[in-house]
């Protein structure tokens, strides 16, 4: 039990607890990482968009800057794991119908307000710049910089540089998390600190998440162009479809990641008809050569929403560091998670 | 190499080879099956109907006779293999549309003038007997009698006897199929009869196969009743939605098989994004419950296709047999061709 008390334990493998066991373990720290299944959970699922700005929306400004803040460490973040992780060639935003056009004109004006760079685009510029995009898309609006990454390389990249790093994994579930000690069904993982960053599943782990955190599912579709299909975007592609969002996120070698629905539904990772048949439907009113596209993969995964939609990262009681309650952020935020969770375990 | 004269080499470890080579095995011969990934292929992906009244029409009386011929072996082949593989609760069949109805009366009458029992039934009648049948479903016919087979226990059945009765398996690719031999990579399996039951890949393992046999791929969707959901139907269901047929094949647990579209594409077995679309899309239109089912799987198989619609069991040269072109039959004729394959064997 020597040292037991200078190590720190992360629970939970998802992005937010990988990334802060690498930071600790980077910083000299001894880390042990709890979860059955690393790098399988709702990061494994994810579009991977670092979307502030076309995720910005008036009244949420304190979250928009956080993201500004994560998405600026991103490139170091990213170079540090290694290499082909990110893709910068930006997002298009398009608008199906009507409504859906006077929302990205009132989106286009709150980044003009916060002064970033967008540019209206009309139907007939979009397919200039994206020829795939349906003839009866109305408009759209190009947003140079937004970053996308390919959250499978990447938790990939994270699992080796935490174990080249020295980080011990314990690949078993979780029971409680208390000052000194995580509790798993048969026996104890003690420690110094615990960080509970176990996503949707935190509200369980300690008293002090209970009613904080809940799941949010959401569904999502991966595609790959067939030989002879129209290619895929090279720009993440959201849409507005009658007031649904909807995004197309290329992946490298012809895959296309689909998302997302969200529903309300507890802890429910079912792939519903309805939920596939909607995003199929959507999507091919945005991107019509879809229909030839192969249907690779379809997925749900659990998100971890919060009371206000932003993250909590901070003490619970000594000893205790919650990580969590990221929602559709936790690939963006990762950076600046692990920072700010680096930063209070310091300053313990 | 003493003895493998007398050994006899299937090609092909799907529902027909396997069924084949179960047979021989019990018959005393000494059988080698070689096949790089037994039971994957089209008999995997399958619905499993063993239905050749309701897939009769007139013209295919042949075919309807020898169809006929096999559902009467079915139930012992099944009762020597286990329990529980077949379902016996019958088949509906129902008509969307108006023009759909008018092509259910004809088969009505088709089958009347071969004397099979089936009922007419009004869409009140319908619902009366599987209520998650749409209200939009505008007529129907009972076929009792029609027998399915849960596709994927049989083929671990047959496997598990293969293995009893001493097959052995090779689990190689075949290059090509002669009399004595049957070539492999880098090696031959040297055997007395050779029999080719390689599905849609038989046209290229011997000349005479040539043109003979083509695939024809088909896309299938496995969902599930969810907690909540209103349950799958107790019968098989086949549909006529504006002309395109589709069936719902219910398995123990609440699972539900949904089928099939058929493309000529060649050797292509993605699972596209539109045939999956398709499939939803009519599966709702005929059992409306199942957009909150859980979409388990879709997958692609690529069924054995023949020039005349009709299986081509016979010599090919002497010491070659083939048992393949069984395109959307093949479960439902395999007692008939493993029982003619044994005749053709015993008879050289």
């Amino acid at each position: 039990m020597v040292g037991a008390s200078e190590q720190v334990a992360v629970v939970g493998g998802g992005v937010i607890g990988l990334s802060v066991a690498w930071r600790l373990a980077g910083s000299g720290r001894r880390v042990v990482l709890v979860d059955p299944a690393p790098a399988s959970g709702a990061s494994w699922i994810a579009g991977g968009m670092l979307a502030p700005v076309t995720e910005a929306w008036p009244g949420e400004e304190a979250g928009l800057a956080l993201g500004l803040e994560s998405v600026k460490r991103w490139p170091a973040f990213a170079d540090e794991l290694g290499s082909g992780l990110l893709n910068a060639t930006g997002t298009l935003i398009v608008a199906v119908d009507a409504a859906d056009s006077g929302q990205l004109e009132l989106l286009a004006a709150h980044l003009g307000e916060l002064g970033r760079d967008v540019e209206r685009l009309s139907a007939r510029e979009l397919r200039a710049v994206e020829p795939g995009v349906a003839a009866t898309v109305r408009s759209g609006l190009s947003v140079p910089g937004d970053l996308a990454v390919d959250n499978r390389r990447l938790l990939s990249a994270l699992l080796e540089g935490c174990r080249r790093r020295g980080v011990r994994f314990v690949r078993e579930p979780v029971v409680s998390v208390g000052p000194g000690s995580v509790a798993l069904d048969e026996s104890t993982v003690e420690c110094g600190v615990a960080v509970v960053a176990a996503g949707a599943w935190s509200a369980g782990l300690h008293p002090a998440l209970a009613g904080l955190v809940r799941p949010v599912k959401g569904e999502i579709l991966r595609l790959r162009a067939r030989r002879g299909s129209l290619p895929p975007p090279r720009r993440t592609v959201r849409a507005l479809v009658e007031s649904r969002p909807l995004y197309l996120v290329p992946r490298p070698g012809g895959e296309l990641v689909v998302g997302a629905t969200q529903y309300e539904v507890g802890y429910d990772s079912d792939v519903t008809v309805s939920g596939v048949a909607d995003l199929l439907a959507d999507a091919r009113r945005v991107w019509p050569s879809l229909g030839d596209y192969a249907l690779v993969e379809s997925a749900a995964g659990l998100r971890a929403g919060s009371t206000d939609n932003r993250p909590v990262i901070d003490w619970l009681e000594p000893g205790v560091l919650a990580a969590t309650g990221h929602h559709r952020n936790g690939l963006l935020l990762a950076p600046v998670t692990a920072d700010r969770v680096l930063e209070l375990v310091a300053s313990r």
